[in-house]
């Protein structure tokens, strides 16, 4: 941890040098999160904590207006409830955190601390749903989960983690895949409007599948350095859960159904997604929309120039004052840090424009807006700046996506052989598409073919119609996305 | 769990014959909440939940308010982190949740579910407070906590809570007291102007505060049946954990200091205490400021009569269009369900107001408003309707607050001695207001003078000056509060 002390903003890795490093160093010293003292455990601190809480309302909004209700579920799961759906315990118990003492006693069945929660869900509302009129149910939950795992990140892959889960009842398979597709497209939303994350959706192969689903269906996003991030999953569960969980109902004509099931999640890891997307060697680059200070006013007076502060204090309060209301704006008044050092201190921390006022600006009754995606600078008169401010903030919202777009287009790669794709990624990673027959054998010759490439999913957006695999020659109906991936 | 599956409300149980049961009854019927199959824990429903989130939004609004931020810390704390300050350690360690595996193995150290989260926040601190220039630290986070509960009830004590807990670290005693007050406020203020629950400020005595606190001071509302509810509680810290956790900073005159801390909690458990502050024996009273549905629209039309189908029909668009944003508006069109049975069904749910439309009353142009606390019915002209609902809702909210009032005034009686106080409980519970000299021996005569009884608080609105303390009859500065409570 001792390298966590060095405060100079400065001193983060370069992007270049090691992006492993440089996105551990930019976490930490933006003060978005820190590892905890418990394995694999962070702390989500005030910067990133907040960073959250705009996602978090962004995407309840979308809940909501889908006809979403939140709910919440116990954290603890006997065993014996875990165990019912065989496919789901198989790919879940080897993560799973036990409690075995509770109260100063052994407990008589260990309880888990949820990796997850269709196991719970469903033993409740097999108690809740009897008749075709309780369908659909559609809740969500805001939470923490566990899962154990080996090797850890910040935000990307950690212990215990916060998310939302959302779980549905329908009763046709037709309504519960529209859900689905419903939901996912609110996590593209997320991702595209919101982080300006531009994404790929598509359908997870078997191998990469929820355990226990019949479909998993993900959105992908590209890295700053080529590589993939799996930011949100849509998953069908068929009746795969209400069988063994025995929910049923009597349908419109009085027999006994089982429902079909849908969950999603999307989880803290896309604030890992957001900050490699669009990070640079000076530090984050926030979207607008999420940033938790969008505007940072940076004062430059000598204290000795008492008339030069005086007219400074007045332009400052009268931003301040010619502000919109919801534009979320920080006066840096800090004393004794020369202007450079703040630049410094809030490019780190992503603020997506910085207003500065000097007394020599003021002369002239303008001041200086600088745009942290690409350093653009606008002079503005003291008097327009409020009401130009939401547009300028919406242009740097578009800016930001827009360069994501741009580097998801240039490297990304068709391509048609095995041999194709390892040659498209010689130089770097990429995102290469190929026609795809989606048989396990071929999957695994496309991992072999590329140190790390994995088959990301089934592109929603393209379609093979009877191309050669690459892998196999066979013909093939998806197009699958390949990449490296978190 | 046979009893939940009757689903007739007016099979609640009557406040005067069970009030225990009555209460259990309406959280589950009305599906604010229900048992969940862990020993202790309960699931929070749609209807339960949506009143939570305007608790939290209320709350996190005042949060914000008075400079704090949220955060949040890891759920699982190491053993050894947790015992460090002795009290504490002592107070919580009987109710942890131990979890000793993980991955599949069993762990080296065990890690306890945070029962409250002081320990694992000082140990982070300690890291990142260095200066007065960090200083205050005040933050939040909004979570679920464990604690091993032997006699649990829905809201009221559950093994897994939700709540949220606020930490503040300060440069003097007197910053952090003042710390301490505010949030007191905070939580009054959620009690009487959103949950329309008065209550009674005051301190705690030594045996009920909070382990390892210098002092706590507590709200406590009373119940419909006379009982205490201890709804938010505010501690004073010291320097009893910065010392043990070894949090230290440079003053303003270099000096190395320990810092004073504060915490402060609220839970769900105030959902318990709304409930049974304003119910009545058809059900829920729920405030209008936190209730999920202000205003229920019923629509009573025979479906053979056609035009009177219409004329509703147009009236109900009519009231929806007139209707304010963010009036919390439900049309009940529910086929095959009579008048009647849909009355009780909000009535149990508690709904501020009914709005019924029929088409006598329509030939008139009027409709009829009867508001849920206490019948009081209302003629009002359709055309009027929506612009006079802000001003019902809002003097509804003001009649559940006063009928809470009145009950507390006409229950609440001053004593001066322990046979006084044993009197004062024959009849019924009451809050007994009487000088004491906050012995611990005075404490237990109190507790031995009238079954079940106990000191609240020490009044934060009264003093004794001297008065004979009504246990030993030595002088006296503290009015403490006495009741039986939840």
């Amino acid at each position: 941890m001792a390298e966590a002390r060095r405060t100079d903003p400065k001193a983060i890795t370069r992007q270049s040098d090691d992006f492993d490093r440089w996105y551990v160093d930019v976490v930490r010293r933006a003060e978005l999160a820190d590892y905890a003292p418990v394995r694999g455990c962070m702390v989500i601190r005030p910067y990133g904590f907040a960073l959250w809480e705009h996602i978090q309302r962004a995407l309840d909004d979308m809940f909501k207006r889908t006809g979403h209700q939140n709910m919440y579920f116990p954290l603890l799961i006997p065993e014996s409830y875990l165990q019912k759906e065989a496919e789901h315990v198989e790919g879940f118990a080897p993560e799973v955190a036990w409690v075995t003492h509770g109260g100063g006693k052994e407990l008589d069945e260990r309880l888990a601390i949820r990796p997850t929660s269709e196991t719970i869900i469903c033993s409740m509302y097999a108690d809740w749903i009897h008749s075709w009129r309780d369908l659909p149910v559609k809740v969500n939950q805001w939470c923490n989960v566990c899962r154990w795992e080996m090797r850890t990140r910040l935000f990307l892959r950690t212990t215990e983690f916060l998310w939302q889960e959302g779980h549905t009842f329908h009763e046709s398979a037709e309504e519960a895949q529209a859900e689905v597709a419903t939901m996912l497209d609110c996590y593209a939303e997320l991702a595209e409007e919101w982080l300006a994350m531009p994404v790929i959706r598509g359908r997870k192969t078997e191998s990469e599948k929820f355990a226990g689903a019949v479909y998993t269906s993900s959105i992908e996003a590209m890295m700053a350095d080529g590589w993939a991030l799996q930011s949100g999953t849509s998953h069908y569960l068929g009746q795969n859960f209400s069988r063994p969980y025995d929910i049923k109902y009597s349908d419109r004509s009085n027999a006994l159904q089982y429902p079909h099931q849908t969950s999603w999640g999307l989880s803290w890891r896309i604030i890992g997604g957001a900050v490699m997307a669009h990070g640079d060697d000076a530090g984050l680059v926030l979207p607008p929309k999420v940033a938790p200070v969008q505007v940072v006013l940076v004062p430059i007076t000598r204290s000795n120039d008492v008339e030069g502060v005086r007219v400074v204090e007045e332009a400052v309060a009268a931003i301040e004052r010619a502000t919109p209301e919801g534009v979320r704006l920080t006066v840096d008044r800090r004393e004794g840090i020369r202007p450079g050092e703040k630049y410094a201190h809030w490019e780190l921390r992503g603020v997506p424009l910085r207003i500065v006022v000097g007394a020599k600006d003021l002369a002239e009754q303008r001041v200086t807006v600088v745009r942290r995606v690409d350093g653009e600078a606008l002079v503005v008169p003291v008097d327009a700046i409020g009401a130009r401010l939401p547009e300028m903030l919406k242009s740097a919202q578009a800016a930001i996506f827009d360069a994501a777009r741009g580097r998801l287009d240039s490297r990304s790669v068709d391509v048609t052989s095995l041999d194709e794709l390892a040659d498209a990624f010689r130089e770097r990673p990429v995102f290469a598409s190929a026609p795809f027959c989606n048989r396990a054998e071929c999957e695994e010759r496309v991992k072999a073919a590329v140190h790390a490439v994995t088959v990301r999913n089934l592109r929603a957006d393209r379609t093979a119609s009877g191309a050669p695999c690459l892998a196999c020659g066979g013909a093939a109906e998806d197009v699958a996305l390949i990449a490296r991936a978190y």
